[in-house]
């Protein structure tokens, strides 16, 4: 039988989510917990990885088992073996063509900006910061230019693994709570880097350094080196995929409300 | 001339504020950043000492020197050697009758507690968690018990130093948001371990394993063995210490409002 997991992480400490020799990543950590739960060994696939220092609210992942448990044991027993800053938040049965990757619809992250003139202490790594103040109207315009299916090689890492640069940029929205700005994303799939990229871009226009429109000469141009510097990854968190709504899997998981 | 400062941090990572010979404490790495910006020892006395793990929003310190600097220079020069969870965050020149300690009339403390069948993975440390579901009108009824001035030593912990185990608690508000409870506390000033003995008390209270009235009896009998044991240091923030407002000093900081 195929199960899907959600999966809850602070990014802060691992070497992304992809499994690597040194075993310093949050699939290396989950797929030990899972294997020591089901006393074989368990390989996961994921909706999304995420690279170092970024966080996790919902990734999901799958895998195939012929254990016959409850599904919250999947919850509880693996969260024994996993780091306190990694959880297991839901499990639920799925049909054998789910697939974690294949079958999303589309990719939510998130970032966090604070707008202060002294850097974070206690949300160091929640969220990144500017200390000029940014100009929300000018944003705003900018990613109107971003919003559709476009060629986004202008914001893609020379190391991204995607088989085409083109995507669609469903979403982007983006709010003032006190001193955090939110930035919610949503496209079919994002490129290596594309949203810290985007980040960059967008914080340039924001400061003023360039107008918003400069934003769609740097989408036109398809070329990296056009596009501000990729921004930091302390506020990304990626908010996790969606599915077709037959699944029934979960959207969000507590502990993604206590952000802005 | 004597100076106070507003300092945010983290307290995962340091055995609380006050210095030890082994130097990783909060005050330890906050008088070594002044003293390399002012290039002479400056030692510092703080409104509040906190223990491991529990994390400062606005504790303030104040200290004497004959350096001429900007205020602003004080906030930006040890922020550069300071550690990423901790930051200055405030400077105000004050009289010299002013002192962090004995001037405060008051100090806030807050719990953030999560409710949710799974314990937290992207906030762990930032706040404390109950699996089991919590009545906050029994909390708030067992609250109103401990409002006024009460011998607390039922709440104290048999390392604590004060003077006298008679403290005003002013303030006690319980609110939710979402998965999580916000626990707002206000005294004169707190005993060692008050405020997780008093959490601990209150969530026996919100699972139904005491009644409210049990709170007063607790508090009655003076005896620390009768209380529920010490919470976890995980959800507690020192919120800061209020003065006269004739001092002019800030009361709170920006990172404070992206909690719930």
């Amino acid at each position: 039988m195929r199960i899907a997991l959600g999966v809850t992480y602070r990014g802060t400490a691992y070497q992304g989510w992809q499994s690597q020799p040194g075993g310093r990543t949050v699939q290396d950590h989950l797929e030990s917990a899972l294997s020591r739960f089901a006393g074989q060994g368990v390989r996961t696939l994921c909706a999304g990885r995420t690279d170092t220092g970024v966080h996790g609210l919902n990734q999901v992942v799958h895998f195939d088992t012929d254990l016959d448990r409850a599904p919250f044991s999947w919850v509880r027993g693996p969260n024994t073996f996993l780091p306190a800053d990694i959880a297991v938040q839901w499990c639920q049965p799925v049909p054998d063509h789910f697939h974690a990757r294949n079958s999303a619809l589309g990719r939510r992250y998130r970032y966090i900006l604070r707008e202060a003139a002294v850097r974070p202490a206690l949300e160091s790594g929640f969220a990144g910061w500017v200390f000029r103040p940014l100009d929300g109207d000018a944003m705003r315009a900018a990613a109107a230019h971003l919003i559709g299916e476009h060629d986004f090689s202008a914001f893609r890492s020379s190391e991204c693994q995607a088989k085409s640069p083109v995507k669609t940029l469903r979403t982007l929205a983006i709010t003032r709570h006190g001193t955090y700005w939110c930035f919610e994303f949503e496209a079919s799939a994002f490129l290596h880097h594309m949203v810290r990229n985007l980040m960059g871009c967008l914080i340039a226009v924001g400061t003023g350094q360039q107008a918003p429109g400069w934003v769609a000469e740097v989408l036109a141009s398809r070329d990296r080196r056009v596009a501000a510097p990729t921004f930091a990854p302390d506020g990304l968190y990626f908010v996790g995929p969606r599915y077709d709504v037959a699944f029934g899997l979960p959207e969000t998981v507590p502990g993604a409300d206590w952000l802005p």
